[in-house]
Formats: C-alpha cells, structure tokens, sequence
C-alpha cells in the first residue's frame, strides 16, 4: 500500500488546505524529494483566490528545497541524500522551445515544441512543493545540488523570486552605467532591483509605497526610493533624473497604472521590462509611446529554470554579492499552511515571504 | 540678393502647395544638394492632413537623391557634383542618443543628448526635400554617394521605405529559419517582407486586401498572403504554421487590429516587431499577451539614417539581392506635386510610390 | 539472438572496413534508425588515417538519414516508420552546456557539464550511421522529421555539412549589407558561402583553387572568386573590396595560411569565424591583429545540432531559398563504402560528397 | 604673437622631455581644454622606448582631465570654464565606423571610414595631454562634463585605464553567476577585475605576482588570488574552479603565456577577452583550442571613447559602486614630468598609476 504525505491542495475557490495524498511513484527520468522548506507565492494566491485555474486536488506550489529521497532508474549524476533545489520551472530540455533557450515556453509533447508557459508545472499542471514529497520530472535538468554551507532559507528565493526578479534586469540588458527605475518593490521587485545592481546600473530608483519594504530596497540596492502614494511617481523620476528618464524601467506589479508610469519614465530608445503578471488588457498610450515611433522594447520574462540557472543563483548567494534572508518574515510549519495562506493573501504584519518546513 | 527655389510647403491643414523661397546658406557643417529626385511619404499625408503638426512654411519631404552643389567649409571627403542620397534621419553623429547607437532619438543639443525622435529633421524641424535645393545638416554623417551604375529610381527607397521595412526585420532579429508575418504590405511593409526574406526567414506571410500589392509581396519575398478582408487573418495564419504560430510579426500599418492579430499570431518567446505609426492608444489584450508571462518582445523601430545605413541598402540594390523600381509606380515633376499629394493621399491608382523630379 | 548488421568499422590506421554487428539494443531514451542514406565527412577521413583517435570497432558516420525502426519505452511524439533525420551533434539536452545553448560542448555526466566537443558522439564516442542501423540516444532531443517531398539527398546535407558551414556565417553575425570572404570552397566553405548569402551579405567571395568548386560556390552565392593558386588572395580581396577588407572572414579550411589570410583581409572591428580543424598550432601575426587593438572577434563553431536545428535547415531546403543537391556528386552501396572512402579520402573524379545507401 | 605653454614631447627614444610649444589654435569644432590633472600610461613607455612610433616632436599623454579654455565657433552645449575630460580615444563621430558603433577604429577621412585604431589621436597622431593646454578635436562628441563633487583624481582613471579594463569585462559578455579569471592586475586588469565585478560575475580569479597588487585586487574585486610566480596558474585555477575552467578569461598583460594560460582555463564555450598590447606574433596552442572545434570566442578590444562612455563611467564612480583612487599611487608636477617618467617606466616604488598636474 501506498506511503502517505501531507500536501496543501487546491479545494476549490478561497480553499487550499492540508490533505493527505500518496506519496508519488518515481519514473524513470524523475527524482523525488522529501522538501525540507518551501514558500508560498504571490501566484498561489491569485490559485486560492480562483483567479488562476488550477485542477481540484491539485498540490500546489513551485518553490521547493529539499534532500533527494529516490532517484529514477535512468537518472545520472546524482545520490539520494544530496540537497537539492529545483526552479518553479521545470524545462524538459528536449522540446523546440527549449533547444531555443526559451525554456519557459517548454512545448513538451505538443506538436510544434512550444506551448505558452509549458515550462510551469509545479502546482500548474502537476503535483506542487506544499506538500512532504515532491516529483521532480526531467530530474538531470532541473535538480541543482545545494553549495555545501548554505542553508535552506538563503536559497529558498532561488527556484521563483530571485529568477524572476533577475530576469527583469537581465532581460532590460542593463549596462555599467545605466539608470533604472523598478515599479513594486515586492519580493520580486526588490530582487529585480538587485539584480539591476548586479548588472552594474549606477543609478536605481525603486517605487514602493510600504516603508518597511523601502528600507529592504535600500539594502538590496536602491539608490533612491520613490514614494507612489506621494504624488506623481513619474514626475518624481523625471526630477531625479533630471529629465533625462530611465535607460530601463522593470514592472513588477502587474497593473495598468505602474506599466503606464513605466512607460513615462523611458527615454526614448529604452527598455521596459515587465515582470508583472496582469489580469487585464493593458492600454499602451499613444503620447509615452511616441505613436510607435520611439525605438522602444517591451519585454516580458518568465521566471528562467533550470538547473544550471539554479547553480548560478546560489553561486551568487554563496559568494556573498547578495543575501536574501531578509525577504523571510515568518515561518510555519506546514501542518499551519492554512494560517500561511491567510497571513500572506492578507498581506498582513509586513509579510514578504513565509517559509514552510514539514 | 538670394537666389530663389520651389518648395512644397505646408500652408495649413490640406494645403501643401508650391511656393518660392531663397536657396538656403550653408554653414560649415552643411552640404547643399540639388535634388534630381524626391518622393511623398505616408508621414507627408498626415502633415497635409493637420495630424502631424509642423510649422506653417515648412518645405516637406525627407526622402532625397540629388546633387551636391556646395559643400559647407568644414566639409571633408566629398566634392561638389557628386550624386547622393541622406536619410530621412540625419542624425548628427556627436548626442549621447548616437554614441549609444540609438540615432533615431538624436538629442543634439539637448540636455541628456535623447530625444523623442530628435533625428527625424526634413519636413518636421527643419526645411525638407521636396524642393529644388536641400539643405543637409552634418553632411559628413549624413551624405552616402550613389554607387556608379544606378538610377534615382533605384536608390530612391534607400532613405526612409527600405531603411524602415529593413529596420522591422532587424528589429525582429530575424534567423535562418524563421517563419514570419508581414501585416499590410503597402511600400514599408513590402520592404519588410523582403528584409524579412533577405534575413533568411524560410516562411514569409504577406497580410494584404489589395490584389495588386499582393502580386507584389509574393515578388518582393513572400511564400504566402493572406487576405485580411476575407475572413480572420489570424484562422488563416495559424492554418498556415500548421497551429504554431510565428517566431516575428511585423506591424506595418499602425492600426490596433493589425497589432492585435499580430500578437495573436505569435508563438510564446516569439518578437512583434512595430513599424507602424499609430493614432490612438493601444491595446494588448490579455490573453494573447499570456497576461505579461510569455516572454514576448515588442519592439518599435524608426527608419535608421546615417550614411552608412545608406551605403549598406544601396549596396543591396546594387548586388542585385533586391530590385524596388516596382514600387515607383507614378512620376510627376515638382511643378506637380500639388497633383501627385492628391493621387498619393487618396491612394487613387493602385499608387504605391510617386516619383517627383524638380 | 541478436539480429546483425552491416557496418563500416575503424579497423585501425588506413582501414575502415565493413564489418558485420549486432542490432543495437535501444534503451528508454533512444530510437534505432534504419538508415536509408548517409554519407563521409573529412573528419572521417582523418578517423581514417588515424590523425583523429576512435576505439577500433567503432562504427564510423555522422550523418544520418533514416526511418524510425523501433522507439525506446519512454520516448513520445515519434511513430515507428517516421522519416528522420538526426544531427551529426546529438546534446543531451540536459547538461549545464545544453541549458546555456552551448550544446556541441555538452558535458552530461561530467561533473561541471561541459565537455570539449562532447556533444560529438556518432562515430567518436558511440557507433555511428555508416551501417544499416544506427542508435540514437536522447531521441526526443534529437530526431527531426523530413518535411514530405524531401528526399533523402535533399537533407543529407543538414546533420553536418549545412549546419556546420552555415554556423560560420551565424557566428559571424553577418548583417545586410556586410562584405564577406569564405577562405575554401569545399562542401563546407559552400554552404558557409550560402549562409552567407541567406543572412543578407552583398558582397560574397569564395577563395578555392578548383575550377568545379569556383562554378558551385557561385551557384550557391558567391558574388566573386578568388583563385588562391594565383597570387596572393589578400591582395585580390583588397582589390575587390577597393582597399576596405571584409566585415566578416570565414576560414573553412583549417590551415595556417588560409587563417593568416582571413586575419589579413578583415577590417578593423571585424570578425574571422573559423570552421577549419586545424592539425598544428597557429599562428596569430602580429600586424594584421593590430598588436590586439585592433577590435577583432576570432570566433570558432562546431556544428550545432538538435531536432531544432534540423527542422530549421531542412526548413531552408524545403522552401527553396537553397538546393544543396550539386554537392551530392557520387554515389555507392554501403556493400561499397571501402571504395567511396578511397574515392572520397584521395579526392579524386572532383568529389565534393557521396551518397551511401544501405 | 602666440602665448606658450609647456608640454613633454617625444624627442627620440628614451627622451621625453619638457618643451615649450605654442597654445594651439581652436578650430570651429574644437575645444582648448585647460589640463588641470592628467596621467602616464604603459603605451606612453612604449613610445619612450621607441617601441611604438610617434614623430618627433609630439606632446605625449591621453587622459586628460581639465576646464574649457576656449571652445570652436560651432561647439554648443558646452560652457568656458567647465570642468571635463575626454575620452583617450577621440572618434569623429562621422565615420562609418562610428556609425556601426565601432569609434575607436574610427576612419574619419580615410576612403571607407574604417583605420586601426584610428580613434586614438591624443599623443599618437595629434599633441596630447601631459601639457598646459589641450585641443580637443571633435569637442561635442568628445567632452564630458565631471559631475559636481568628484575630484580630478577620482575621475582620472575614466580616459583610458577605466575604459579599458571595463572593456575586457563587457566583451566578454560576463554574466551573473560566471566564473572570471583576470591575467594581470596592474592599473588595467585591476579595472578588468573591477568591471567583471560590477557585471555580476560571483567568481573573479586574479593572477598577479607583485604583493601590492594583490592586495588592490582583492579590494577591487576579486575573491581569488593567484601568485603567478608561485607555480602553474593553470593548475591552480583548475584547482579554484573545482576542474571546470572559466567562462570568461581577461588578459590585461600582452605576453605569450599569459594569453595561453587564459585559453588553457577556458571551458569549452568560453570567451578569451584580450586587453594586452602584445610585442610579437602569439601563438595558440592546438590543444587548450580545441583543434578550433571549441565554440570559443577570442575578442580584442580597445579602449571605448566618446563623451556618453566617460559619463557612464564618471557616474560608476559617483554613485560610489568603485573607487579607483587607491590606483594614484604618486603625484608630480608637470615641472617634474621626466622623473615621473622614470618612476613609471621603471615600476619603482610600487608605483600603479602618477597624478601629473600643471
């Protein structure tokens, strides 16, 4: 008879609750992991809140660290017992998509190899880390062995908030030297603002309207903080810059308001990135946007995964060019899941980020 | 006293008309060109119509082939007599915006060295090339010979249609392989389907109502064309890619359908790359747009100038990769030109492009 | 009992010779392929005579083209009697290499996953397709489909030689407009000449020294030709390119002379892309590399593999932008190959590729 | 009659002397800049030593840091009085190598616009720095105004050392999480390692053999050092990186083996970025190359200039991401300007980089 394990599932709508399920059988290719910590994230909430469809009785969650409990027969490279993470993303690394480095897209098993974020599985489309055990599929593409000395809370930001985050500086290109304005200083704001300084911008704006997270941005690399409650936000850069704007602007919030006040702020020939994942058309207006004529890029970035992304993550945790600790705020065990729920989607008590230990 | 020429000027809204006024000095930097052959862009009918505003007395038209008749005394490297063509941009070489390889957005002489369109001069800040005699500002930046052997005709395009289509498959970064579509091939858009084609796309799709410029499309690269008046073009072309879509869409109009289905033909990860100038704001609808998580990049060009983006597309027709004499399809002479805004604003004629000699 | 087949071995130096073999065995990850076409590479040639190290009893070849015999258990998206084709690279698709698109260098199952040309297996590291059977590993990585109405010698220019001569020209960056030089003209150097043409370059010139190969590399794209037996080709590319020297230089030789001259002929800025497999060291003069000031990009490419690359370059045959057809210019039995090697490895009756059937 | 003023000029080999010369004229696109501070380089002990040929007579120096004296009749956007440097390399703005973004072999009146090194005029084709006054040819691309509150020494690393060594970093591409190994940490591979640093690299590995240095380095940088007087760097850098190589190696010396040591610790895949002005023709190895089959990347860069490079670079240091004021390591008058020269030269003293002011 099947081993049992807890698991917080998707119940219906405004119901993600601990259940019990079987503890998966391991394929071939796949790896399964006893987590040891995991999180909850802003895109689970928009699941618990139905905003986002999942299946009922779906596991959910994309953020897990773990030990490796069984290997599958035809996975190489690894030992059961070794600390692992995996990214929220996990790649096949066999579609069209991923032989195009556009692994987010992961089209396996569709027709043409690209299926729009076919990459997200993990409490999307399979099983999720809220839960004891997790399968991992395509385990040698994802599974990413822990630095020795690093503990579970300094990499639990790799597998989603600090890919995504990065990513939004990665894929504005930032160059030595540019100036950037990052909208949201969430937890994936403020990692988007460690990234930009990462890459070598010289001057980063981070628009927040909770001052306990203004401080956090200070720390992870604002060099100067914009209030958006305070007045206008895009005058407030402008004057900041002098009139010249931002060489990138990063969205990480979602809405029309911070994509518009984004676009504002750009200098002609610049990029916006845009991290946010929105929940309604969005207008690009006409005067911002020079009638099309500005030489403007508009990018939008899924979270990269991987397990060579996750290596280059907690390399950069590891060496000490950032720490992330700080993005945890409170901590559950994951029989409390529920109280998580409720603490997060609330946003209460200046939460950032929950870690959960079974 | 001053000698005297014909311009086009604009004289209000629906009134471009030929008037007389002094052939202009020529300062150290300067090169003044006899213009042999000019033509009317699409840019030209929205100043005619009051929805662009220049000042009233400005000469239009920045698509210039002519003479050098005398060169500023700063000047170095061309001599009187020689054939050549600028751009539609003349950028000047020393803003920030050009030492960023961003010309288009030339700030010469402001503050930052960016601004909204700032290399766009002819017809829009400063006296144009629809006359008998131009002025071109930092002629060493701007000034491309004519290669022996080819007519007028055949560079006229160079300027402003060539360099934008081109710059829309560019743009798109375009790769052997690649399947792209092309929305609305009037002159812009035919050139950027042959862009597309001499890139190295190996499906091409053509998005036209006009017949006569379909037959051209297919001339000019296309593999296929879709009739955007007879049912969805978006059916039609995800029919064609057998359901996956395309790797870069073209927007050539400037319309929010064309956009719209441009973004709806896309793969996930895929560019929609904006040549079009719009009228109004825009807007991305949601769901295509994968609520801002799949990966897309949108990216907006204006036509690129400089002398040596003029050599380059001369150097293209000259290899014979491309012929874009079919494009010219009615001549008037200056004294005409009154005639030949009529035809061309009202696109009477199957008039793709009015050749104008002074 | 294991079912035999026919195979060409490395039976030592100077002796590749047909051997029989047992049917691989095909494990979850693979597919055997019953070849219906293959052909010899130069690289054979030098396994051949014992210049490049392989295990006697290895099977030689790297160019497959086939039917789909049997399907391993975990593989999916294929049918058994599928047409195919596989790259003469076959990544994993799981190593750090593949996850940073790097993947001829794959390093699965090393420690770091990267791998000098590790991602070269067929007739190096595993038996290869000269033989009735061929086994190919990380099969959903791998296998491309042949476009219907392809026949066999349509693509069998696709696993090696196309994408390797093409490679060349992408490394190069080649833009529109550009001037290039494909320093030999062997299969190769040609389809690096095609690339070339495909990616937009105005002005190609091919250096060989056989009038047979001179005529094809102008079918398949080049504007000019050197002849490199009389007299020096830097100065005749100097002449030709009016003293300017090329954008991009492409070495598909892998001499020391055709390199220096490739150095020589390239401007300021410009990028040499090697292709050539060079047997000494080289050497890098100072002049002509500007004492390293001299902004210059000395890139080198292996043959990039995976179903993606495949599908794209049978892509390109199938909508006719290339017929690589002509290089196809002898053909035998497998019963045969001893022969063709002869014929092939002394270049003899002006060979460029044979075809070997089963 | 003309004022005068002094300056060190190349009187012969091993004789740079101070000289009295008239303050130059200023043309209309010039500015006669004041020198309040500028430096010696190595290339500057190239030319005492005759090694690299200037004619006699020329005034020595390219880092300029001073006030505009006088500015050109067509010079706007400046103001008499400013403080500014420029770049060491000066590019016209108007070449067609400037106009693809390659200044510094900028060809500015030459036939094609393309001339090695062309860029470079201070001290090599026209007087230089190491004087009283200056003239700055092509004053809007070139002068870019210090921002308020940073000293003369604080910004008189930007002209060329800064440049430089950034340079080495961004061609080769560094991303976060590489892996980077820097050959040299005088003044120009400190700011290599510097530049890596700012992009995002988590390993930086210097190599170096004099104590200070190494020290500096590790201020500037670096995790690692590597004595390469104390065994095979080689060795020990395949040791650091755990058997896995670099994905970036920076050589910042210009010798024969350390460019080989760089491409023997390259991963397959990786970039050698070369700074070094070499002495004699190099040669590559076949082995560390692969044979050329590597996907390797050997890039050459020199130092960027322009007014927009030596901003972003002044705000790298005003926003207090570096301070490259510990590189000053002696301060002479320009009185004094023959015993700097043999300070420098003689690398006595642990001299890095002398302040030499008028």
């Amino acid at each position: 008879m099947a081993q049992m394990m807890k698991a917080a599932i998707f119940a219906g709508p405004n119901r993600i609750v601990l259940d019990e399920k079987p503890v998966p059988d391991v394929g071939p290719l796949d790896a399964l992991i006893r987590i040891t910590t995991t999180t909850i994230c802003g895109t689970d909430v928009h699941i618990l809140k139905g905003e986002y469809p999942v299946e009922r009785g779906l596991t959910i969650g994309h953020e897990p660290v773990g030990i490796i409990e069984k290997l599958g027969s035809a996975v190489k490279g690894y030992q059961e017992g070794q600390r692992v993470i995996a990214g929220a993303i996990t790649p096949s690394g066999h579609s069209a998509a991923c032989l195009c480095g556009c692994m987010s897209q992961d089209g396996a098993g569709t027709k043409h190899g690209f299926k729009a974020m076919g990459g997200w599985r993990f409490g999307n489309t399979i099983d999720g880390a809220q839960a004891e055990y997790l399968l991992v599929p395509d385990a040698m593409v994802n599974l990413a062995p822990i630095p020795d000395g690093l503990t579970d809370e300094q990499v639990l930001m790799c597998p989603d908030i600090m890919s995504t985050g990065f990513s939004g500086a990665e894929s504005g290109a930032i160059k030595i030297g540019d100036t950037v304005a990052v909208f949201a200083q969430g937890p994936i704001g403020l990692c988007a603002t460690a990234g930009a300084r990462l890459m070598g911008a010289t001057a980063i704006i981070g628009v927040e309207t909770v001052p306990a997270r203004m401080e956090i941005s200070r720390r992870m690399g604002a060099d100067h903080i914009v209030d958006f409650s305070k007045g206008d936000p895009v005058d407030e850069i402008m004057r900041l810059t002098d009139g010249r704007g931002v060489d990138v602007a990063i969205e990480a919030l979602g809405r029309q308001e911070t994509f518009e006040a984004a676009l504002r702020v750009l200098r002609p020939g610049g990029t916006l990135s845009s991290l946010g994942v929105y929940s309604s058309d969005l207008t690009i207006p006409l005067g911002p946007f020079l009638a099309g004529l500005g030489d403007h890029k508009l990018v939008t970035s899924l979270c990269p995964g991987g397990k060579e992304r996750m290596r280059r993550l907690m390399d950069v945790i590891a060496s000490g060019r950032l720490d992330t600790s700080s993005l945890v705020t409170h901590r559950f065990k994951l029989d409390d899941i529920e109280a998580a729920y409720d603490l997060f989607a609330n946003q209460r008590d200046g939460v950032l980020k929950v870690a959960i230990t079974p």
